[in-house]
């Protein structure tokens, strides 16, 4: 057999555990499913199950540790731009991993609802994620001042406003575009650092000064008639 | 025996429990020691500590739950006044727990280090005070867009900067002044997200404006000449 073929074999029957793993929760309860329910109901052996999974938590989320290779790897491959952007599409991967089987998606939304174990196992999932964008962050904000501070702060932010809208999308039973509603969650995050990291003002308008320099900032209406937002800026700067 | 005398008995038994479980935890590992050891150390049965603590990890943590309550009383005691400075200064009651007993938080960060399931029980505990910093949040922000994000997003973002300077206190076994590394921390939060709540220009030289009003950010350098200050915010403006 060819790596790739054993590769193949391998996925479809960790695929095959999982669906029955799952098919198992949903009829009779996470708790009292064992082991050897889901081995006979798939029918391998009690070995193969641990050899795909190290516990039963484990069959339930059977994609992440996928997702979390593919986002290590998407963030490696990155390059420049601004870093928020960067671990704010990275985020996108998640999303697009419920998405993209809506139906697997809510209904393993009801069983960790139901079992305090799973949430706590999501609880260490969500955790991974936000280490692998806080990392990714560290290395982009070095020899900055604060850059562990800056990065677990970011993407803490980042991991918030991501499951914000997809709990939302989960609760209302998948109701919606799933991935407009994390792009506007996502919109908070970015405008909130960008403008915090000094790197923008509104429409780039106001660009050209470097992050970290001892910076003013200046909030005004846009209806403001000019002098007074002259007079703001003045008073902000210390110059009248 | 009166009420408070009653009461005064069981938290030195929940006392005498802890620390018998926490000097065990230490002398053999958290997963050697049993309820059964723990019983037999303080010298009480072995429904005692169950009626104290649910599991023994909860032992390792003996005083999140009452920190937990103090928070949400301060929060519901809080009134007016910014909200993300009201639950900043709520995360400090977590670090004055800490700091209070220096010792005895080194030992448990050790130990918390070394066994995977304290971390785990630790996320969930870390999730509760988010929760409850976001819950009252949501409330400030009721009727404001996007409120329930906006309160999720800053309580995750809080959490993370005051867990940032926490653990560097304790990774560097209790040196320099942890209050005050965690009012840093915390201080990057606070900017963020005044800016981009449009409250506050730098130094509140440019407030008057409403939050929530369609406004323009521009960040200047203290440096830069008033001219070229003027000519950002035009063009930001699209007044020029």
């Amino acid at each position: 057999m060819t790596e790739a073929r054993r590769s193949a074999k391998k996925a479809s029957m960790r695929e095959v555990l999982a669906e029955a793993a799952f098919q198992l929760f949903l009829e009779r309860g996470f708790e009292e499913t064992t082991v050897d329910d889901i081995v006979a109901r798939a029918g391998v052996g009690r070995r193969s199950f641990f050899r795909y999974f190290p516990s039963k938590e484990d069959a339930v989320f059977p994609d992440h540790e996928r997702c979390l290779a593919d986002m290590t790897a998407f963030l490696a491959a990155a390059g420049g731009g601004d870093p928020v952007e960067v671990v704010c599409d990275g985020a996108k991967l998640v999303l697009r991993l419920y998405a993209a089987n809506p139906e697997f998606s809510l209904q393993r939304y009801r069983l960790t609802r139901e079992v305090p174990g799973l949430r706590t196992y999501e609880l260490s999932v969500v955790r991974r994620y936000e280490r692998t964008m806080a990392e990714y962050l560290r290395g982009r904000y070095e020899g900055a001042p604060d850059s562990a501070l800056r990065a677990e702060v970011i993407a803490a932010a980042v991991v918030a406003a991501h499951n914000n809208a997809l709990r939302s999308w989960l609760r209302s039973d998948g109701a919606g575009d799933p991935e407009s509603a994390v792009d506007h969650a996502l919109g908070l995050v970015r405008r909130a650092w960008a403008e915090a990291d000094g790197v923008n003002g509104a429409n780039g308008a106001a660009g050209g000064w470097a992050a970290g320099e001892d910076v003013v900032v200046v909030v005004a209406s846009k209806e403001a008639p000019m002098w007074r937002v002259v007079q703001g800026i003045e008073s902000a700067l210390g110059k009248n």
